[in-house]
């Protein structure tokens, strides 16, 4: 399982882009086997990699299809093998290390 | 205010990076005038460009004078000027979205 | 056509990450239909979106194959569907830009 | 010396940027003691750290001076301190790798 964030973003479509990136939401939530949580800059997927490449592509997809003439689209993946990861453990990892110094 | 996704990692450290990350925390929380929140992607930092850009730097730095050889610093950063915009704004206006979908 | 810009990075593995770079090099010239120019920074890549993906995938594996335990891949891709772009094209804008202001 | 990659893109601004690209150009070119090249996918500035972000906030408010309401930018920095780093190395280092093979 790897994590991806991944941001689409409409250019030339106003600068409220709320309602793009809620039909990429229900573009994600058709991909099996993943989860996923929102950030105040962008979505966070967990999965297989071939599962978040699928998720990329309809979410790209689905604000293309809302209207938008150019969608910039950036992803971040990060795949470990030497671990199991989840939504939380990364962050888990850090809390204690910060925890650990006070 | 402006709101910046950073991650900072470094090459040849290993694979388990959390104590890097605690260290560029540390640095981050003595930057005066930037609220921030830990995904498990990054950080999100909420403040004026000028502070973001400090930020980024001692963040960085911290990374370096942990004794990574190589680091490789993501930032992304997304600035309005017709709205304000909180750590919490963005993400509020994507779940009405989808809520006024259900 | 889409253009998409992708850096896979191998985390743990030393510093000198040219050998892996290379690997995914030669996965991407192993997908149909698409172009690619390397620069400093990352590969640059146009194609349907799909083929972009697929690039994507393979280059991502081949750096796991290469023995990485973690790798972050980053992937940029601008999409426009009101004009064909070429690997050349966006830069000559650019050029032209600027030498209208010369 | 480290590497960077920037993007700066207007949100809310039409699909036509290369107007604002060379702003954002001009912007750079003002920053003492950094080399740069244009690619299809952004800008790559060579420079010390502290010259790199002050150049990434320069070419960010060109970009709202320009009129923008909104500017997502992209930065990506690759920093080593092991070995000196110039445009055309790390390239020049894939390329060998890859020629190696043939």
């Amino acid at each position: 399982m790897a994590l991806m964030e991944i941001t689409v973003v409409p250019l030339g479509a106003g600068t409220s882009l709320s309602k793009y990136v809620a039909k990429a939401i229900r573009a994600l939530e058709s991909v099996p086997e993943v989860d996923y949580e929102l950030t105040s800059m962008g979505t966070i997927v967990l999965g297989r990699m071939d599962r978040l490449l699928e998720a990329a592509q309809k979410m790209h997809q689905a604000v293309l299809d809302a209207g938008a003439q150019r969608v910039e689209t950036v992803i971040r993946i990060d795949d470990r093998r030497d671990k199991t990861v989840t939504l939380a453990s990364k962050l888990a990892a850090v809390r204690q290390e910060l925890g650990d110094r006070d």
